[in-house]
Protein backbone atom coordinates (compact mmCIF):
# COMPACT_ATOMS: atom_id res chain seq x y z
CA UNK A 1 0.00 0.00 0.00
CA UNK A 2 1.27 3.56 -1.32
CA UNK A 3 1.63 6.08 1.25
CA UNK A 4 -1.47 8.70 1.37
CA UNK A 5 -1.55 11.44 -0.96
CA UNK A 6 -2.44 14.68 0.54
CA UNK A 7 -4.01 17.71 -1.47
CA UNK A 8 -4.64 20.73 -0.09
CA UNK A 9 -6.84 23.99 -1.05
CA UNK A 10 -6.91 27.30 1.22
CA UNK A 11 -10.36 29.83 0.75
CA UNK A 12 -10.42 33.33 1.90
CA UNK A 13 -13.72 35.16 2.04
CA UNK A 14 -13.38 38.17 0.08
CA UNK A 15 -16.92 39.80 -0.18
CA UNK A 16 -20.56 39.11 0.37
CA UNK A 17 -20.44 35.63 -0.79
CA UNK A 18 -17.23 35.20 -2.68
CA UNK A 19 -14.08 33.80 -2.08
CA UNK A 20 -10.93 32.82 -3.40
CA UNK A 21 -9.53 29.49 -3.93
CA UNK A 22 -5.30 28.93 -3.61
CA UNK A 23 -3.28 26.27 -3.98
CA UNK A 24 0.27 26.05 -3.67
CA UNK A 25 1.66 26.29 -7.37
CA UNK A 26 -1.87 26.49 -8.91
CA UNK A 27 -4.09 29.79 -10.18
CA UNK A 28 -6.15 31.30 -7.91
CA UNK A 29 -10.03 30.86 -8.44
CA UNK A 30 -12.53 33.46 -7.94
CA UNK A 31 -15.69 31.52 -6.13
CA UNK A 32 -19.36 31.86 -5.06
CA UNK A 33 -22.72 30.61 -4.70
CA UNK A 34 -24.76 29.61 -7.30
CA UNK A 35 -27.18 32.63 -8.32
CA UNK A 36 -30.24 30.44 -7.25
CA UNK A 37 -28.43 30.69 -3.59
CA UNK A 38 -27.64 34.17 -3.45
CA UNK A 39 -24.13 34.32 -5.13
CA UNK A 40 -22.51 36.06 -8.10
CA UNK A 41 -23.06 34.61 -11.39
CA UNK A 42 -20.24 34.32 -13.89
CA UNK A 43 -17.86 32.53 -11.05
CA UNK A 44 -16.79 28.66 -10.62
CA UNK A 45 -19.32 27.72 -7.50
CA UNK A 46 -18.62 24.61 -5.17
CA UNK A 47 -21.71 22.71 -7.04
CA UNK A 48 -19.95 23.08 -10.42
CA UNK A 49 -16.39 21.99 -8.97
CA UNK A 50 -18.11 19.13 -7.36
CA UNK A 51 -19.20 17.87 -11.04
CA UNK A 52 -16.00 19.48 -12.92
CA UNK A 53 -14.17 16.42 -10.10
CA UNK A 54 -16.37 14.13 -11.34
CA UNK A 55 -16.27 14.39 -14.57
CA UNK A 56 -12.00 15.37 -15.04
CA UNK A 57 -11.79 12.40 -13.29
CA UNK A 58 -13.14 10.39 -15.58
CA UNK A 59 -11.41 11.33 -17.98
CA UNK A 60 -8.06 11.13 -16.59
CA UNK A 61 -8.86 7.51 -15.34
CA UNK A 62 -10.10 6.67 -18.93
CA UNK A 63 -6.83 7.80 -20.36
CA UNK A 64 -4.83 5.94 -18.03
CA UNK A 65 -6.99 2.86 -18.89
CA UNK A 66 -6.72 3.40 -22.25
CA UNK A 67 -3.29 4.08 -22.76
CA UNK A 68 -2.68 0.62 -20.64
CA UNK A 69 -4.99 -1.08 -22.97
CA UNK A 70 -3.59 0.82 -26.24
CA UNK A 71 -7.12 1.70 -27.34
CA UNK A 72 -6.34 4.43 -29.97
CA UNK A 73 -8.66 7.23 -30.30
CA UNK A 74 -9.38 10.61 -31.98
CA UNK A 75 -11.20 12.58 -29.31
CA UNK A 76 -12.80 12.48 -25.97
CA UNK A 77 -15.34 14.37 -24.43
CA UNK A 78 -17.92 14.27 -21.44
CA UNK A 79 -20.80 16.24 -20.19
CA UNK A 80 -21.74 15.59 -16.59
CA UNK A 81 -24.42 17.15 -14.86
CA UNK A 82 -25.35 16.76 -11.39
CA UNK A 83 -29.17 16.90 -9.40
CA UNK A 84 -29.11 18.62 -6.60
CA UNK A 85 -31.92 17.99 -4.51
CA UNK A 86 -33.64 18.94 -0.91
CA UNK A 87 -33.53 16.32 1.76
CA UNK A 88 -34.76 16.31 5.08
CA UNK A 89 -31.75 18.06 6.52
CA UNK A 90 -30.02 19.56 3.42
CA UNK A 91 -29.47 19.86 0.20
CA UNK A 92 -27.26 17.32 -1.79
CA UNK A 93 -26.28 15.62 -5.13
CA UNK A 94 -28.37 12.48 -5.82
CA UNK A 95 -26.97 11.91 -9.14
CA UNK A 96 -24.48 12.46 -11.52
CA UNK A 97 -24.78 11.78 -15.29
CA UNK A 98 -21.79 11.20 -17.56
CA UNK A 99 -22.43 11.09 -21.37
CA UNK A 100 -19.12 10.38 -22.58
CA UNK A 101 -18.18 10.80 -26.51
CA UNK A 102 -15.43 8.85 -27.67
CA UNK A 103 -14.09 8.96 -31.34
CA UNK A 104 -11.64 5.95 -31.87
CA UNK A 105 -9.32 5.13 -34.59
CA UNK A 106 -10.72 1.65 -35.20
CA UNK A 107 -14.43 0.84 -35.94
CA UNK A 108 -13.86 -2.18 -34.65
CA UNK A 109 -12.55 -1.12 -31.10
CA UNK A 110 -16.15 0.25 -30.11
CA UNK A 111 -17.03 -2.91 -27.79
CA UNK A 112 -13.55 -2.96 -25.74
CA UNK A 113 -13.96 1.00 -25.92
CA UNK A 114 -17.46 0.70 -23.98
CA UNK A 115 -15.52 -1.46 -21.42
CA UNK A 116 -12.83 0.34 -21.30
CA UNK A 117 -15.48 3.55 -20.40
CA UNK A 118 -17.25 1.67 -17.70
CA UNK A 119 -14.46 0.76 -16.05
CA UNK A 120 -12.96 4.22 -15.97
CA UNK A 121 -16.10 5.04 -14.01
CA UNK A 122 -15.32 2.03 -11.89
CA UNK A 123 -12.10 3.15 -11.23
CA UNK A 124 -12.53 6.74 -10.99
CA UNK A 125 -11.28 8.25 -7.12
CA UNK A 126 -13.73 10.85 -7.26
CA UNK A 127 -16.40 8.29 -8.05
CA UNK A 128 -15.36 6.16 -5.46
CA UNK A 129 -15.30 9.01 -2.98
CA UNK A 130 -18.50 10.62 -3.46
CA UNK A 131 -22.58 9.45 -2.89
CA UNK A 132 -24.99 10.26 -5.83
CA UNK A 133 -25.61 7.49 -8.09
CA UNK A 134 -23.43 7.62 -11.08
CA UNK A 135 -25.14 7.22 -14.61
CA UNK A 136 -22.46 7.03 -17.53
CA UNK A 137 -24.00 6.81 -21.01
CA UNK A 138 -21.72 6.17 -24.07
CA UNK A 139 -21.26 7.77 -27.62
CA UNK A 140 -19.20 6.18 -29.13
CA UNK A 141 -18.04 6.49 -33.12
CA UNK A 142 -15.35 5.55 -35.25
CA UNK B 1 -39.48 20.64 -2.03
CA UNK B 2 -37.99 22.69 -4.20
CA UNK B 3 -37.12 21.61 -8.23
CA UNK B 4 -34.30 20.15 -8.45
CA UNK B 5 -31.32 22.33 -9.49
CA UNK B 6 -28.80 21.45 -12.24
CA UNK B 7 -25.06 21.82 -12.60
CA UNK B 8 -23.10 21.42 -16.02
CA UNK B 9 -19.54 20.80 -16.63
CA UNK B 10 -17.86 19.68 -19.97
CA UNK B 11 -14.52 18.45 -20.23
CA UNK B 12 -12.67 17.59 -23.31
CA UNK B 13 -9.34 16.16 -24.00
CA UNK B 14 -6.51 17.98 -25.37
CA UNK B 15 -3.47 16.08 -25.12
CA UNK B 16 -1.18 13.89 -23.04
CA UNK B 17 -3.38 13.85 -19.49
CA UNK B 18 -4.94 17.43 -19.58
CA UNK B 19 -8.18 18.65 -20.94
CA UNK B 20 -10.56 21.54 -20.57
CA UNK B 21 -13.33 22.28 -18.61
CA UNK B 22 -15.97 24.39 -19.80
CA UNK B 23 -19.65 25.44 -18.26
CA UNK B 24 -21.57 28.03 -19.65
CA UNK B 25 -20.94 31.46 -18.68
CA UNK B 26 -17.89 30.61 -16.38
CA UNK B 27 -13.87 30.82 -16.87
CA UNK B 28 -12.74 27.57 -18.86
CA UNK B 29 -10.23 26.02 -16.58
CA UNK B 30 -7.11 23.25 -17.74
CA UNK B 31 -7.31 20.24 -15.60
CA UNK B 32 -4.75 17.46 -15.36
CA UNK B 33 -3.74 14.58 -13.12
CA UNK B 34 -1.57 15.84 -10.37
CA UNK B 35 2.33 14.38 -11.19
CA UNK B 36 2.17 11.72 -8.92
CA UNK B 37 -0.14 10.16 -11.44
CA UNK B 38 1.53 11.39 -13.98
CA UNK B 39 0.08 15.01 -14.96
CA UNK B 40 1.49 18.42 -16.00
CA UNK B 41 2.14 20.29 -12.74
CA UNK B 42 1.01 23.72 -12.10
CA UNK B 43 -3.04 22.65 -12.93
CA UNK B 44 -6.06 22.03 -11.25
CA UNK B 45 -6.50 18.33 -10.51
CA UNK B 46 -9.83 16.27 -10.03
CA UNK B 47 -8.28 15.89 -6.63
CA UNK B 48 -8.14 19.68 -6.28
CA UNK B 49 -11.02 20.29 -7.13
CA UNK B 50 -12.84 17.89 -4.84
CA UNK B 51 -11.21 19.49 -1.83
CA UNK B 52 -11.87 23.03 -2.97
CA UNK B 53 -15.45 22.25 -3.76
CA UNK B 54 -15.70 21.06 -0.36
CA UNK B 55 -14.01 23.67 1.27
CA UNK B 56 -15.48 26.43 -0.53
CA UNK B 57 -19.42 24.91 0.48
CA UNK B 58 -18.51 25.31 4.07
CA UNK B 59 -17.48 28.76 3.26
CA UNK B 60 -20.46 29.76 1.35
CA UNK B 61 -22.81 27.75 4.02
CA UNK B 62 -21.25 29.63 6.67
CA UNK B 63 -21.13 32.69 5.23
CA UNK B 64 -25.12 32.46 4.84
CA UNK B 65 -25.76 30.87 8.29
CA UNK B 66 -23.44 33.55 9.82
CA UNK B 67 -25.35 36.76 8.18
CA UNK B 68 -28.95 34.70 9.55
CA UNK B 69 -27.53 34.39 12.97
CA UNK B 70 -26.54 38.14 12.50
CA UNK B 71 -23.15 37.33 13.43
CA UNK B 72 -20.47 40.15 12.89
CA UNK B 73 -16.96 38.98 11.87
CA UNK B 74 -13.54 40.85 10.25
CA UNK B 75 -12.21 37.74 8.00
CA UNK B 76 -12.56 34.20 7.37
CA UNK B 77 -10.23 31.66 5.93
CA UNK B 78 -10.31 27.64 6.00
CA UNK B 79 -7.52 25.16 4.99
CA UNK B 80 -8.60 22.17 3.68
CA UNK B 81 -6.94 18.73 2.99
CA UNK B 82 -7.86 15.17 1.72
CA UNK B 83 -6.35 12.10 2.66
CA UNK B 84 -6.28 9.97 -0.90
CA UNK B 85 -6.07 6.31 0.14
CA UNK B 86 -5.79 2.64 -1.93
CA UNK B 87 -8.55 1.10 -0.96
CA UNK B 88 -9.25 -2.43 -2.60
CA UNK B 89 -10.14 -1.80 -5.99
CA UNK B 90 -9.12 1.62 -6.23
CA UNK B 91 -8.39 5.36 -4.83
CA UNK B 92 -10.45 7.49 -2.72
CA UNK B 93 -10.92 10.18 -0.22
CA UNK B 94 -10.51 8.20 3.23
CA UNK B 95 -10.66 11.96 5.34
CA UNK B 96 -11.36 15.74 4.74
CA UNK B 97 -9.85 18.19 7.15
CA UNK B 98 -10.96 21.48 7.39
CA UNK B 99 -9.18 24.46 9.32
CA UNK B 100 -11.38 27.58 9.68
CA UNK B 101 -9.92 30.95 10.84
CA UNK B 102 -12.29 33.11 12.26
CA UNK B 103 -12.10 36.76 13.48
CA UNK B 104 -15.14 38.05 15.23
CA UNK B 105 -15.81 41.78 15.62
CA UNK B 106 -17.31 40.84 19.27
CA UNK B 107 -14.98 38.89 21.97
CA UNK B 108 -18.25 37.74 23.38
CA UNK B 109 -19.72 35.88 20.57
CA UNK B 110 -16.99 32.91 20.46
CA UNK B 111 -19.28 30.33 21.53
CA UNK B 112 -21.73 30.92 19.27
CA UNK B 113 -19.20 31.43 16.34
CA UNK B 114 -18.01 27.67 16.86
CA UNK B 115 -21.87 26.89 16.80
CA UNK B 116 -22.26 28.28 13.33
CA UNK B 117 -19.06 27.14 12.40
CA UNK B 118 -20.02 23.12 13.57
CA UNK B 119 -23.48 23.72 11.87
CA UNK B 120 -22.14 24.92 8.49
CA UNK B 121 -19.79 21.77 8.18
CA UNK B 122 -23.42 19.71 8.66
CA UNK B 123 -25.21 21.53 6.19
CA UNK B 124 -22.83 22.21 3.68
CA UNK B 125 -24.26 20.32 0.63
CA UNK B 126 -21.05 18.85 -0.65
CA UNK B 127 -20.52 17.59 3.18
CA UNK B 128 -23.21 15.54 2.47
CA UNK B 129 -22.52 14.02 -1.17
CA UNK B 130 -19.38 12.95 -0.14
CA UNK B 131 -18.08 9.53 1.69
CA UNK B 132 -14.82 10.64 3.72
CA UNK B 133 -15.06 11.67 7.06
CA UNK B 134 -15.07 15.85 7.79
CA UNK B 135 -12.73 16.92 10.88
CA UNK B 136 -13.24 20.39 11.56
CA UNK B 137 -10.94 22.54 13.76
CA UNK B 138 -11.69 26.11 14.52
CA UNK B 139 -9.47 29.29 15.65
CA UNK B 140 -11.50 31.98 16.07
CA UNK B 141 -10.19 35.31 17.65
CA UNK B 142 -11.61 38.53 18.45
Amino acid sequence: MNSPYIYEVEVEWQEERTGLLRSKGLQTLEVSSPPEFHGRSGLWTPEHLFVASVNSCFMLTFLAIAKLAKLAFESFSCYASGKLERGDYSFKFTEITLRAKLKLANESDRERARQILEKAEKKCLVSNSIRPKIYLECDISA
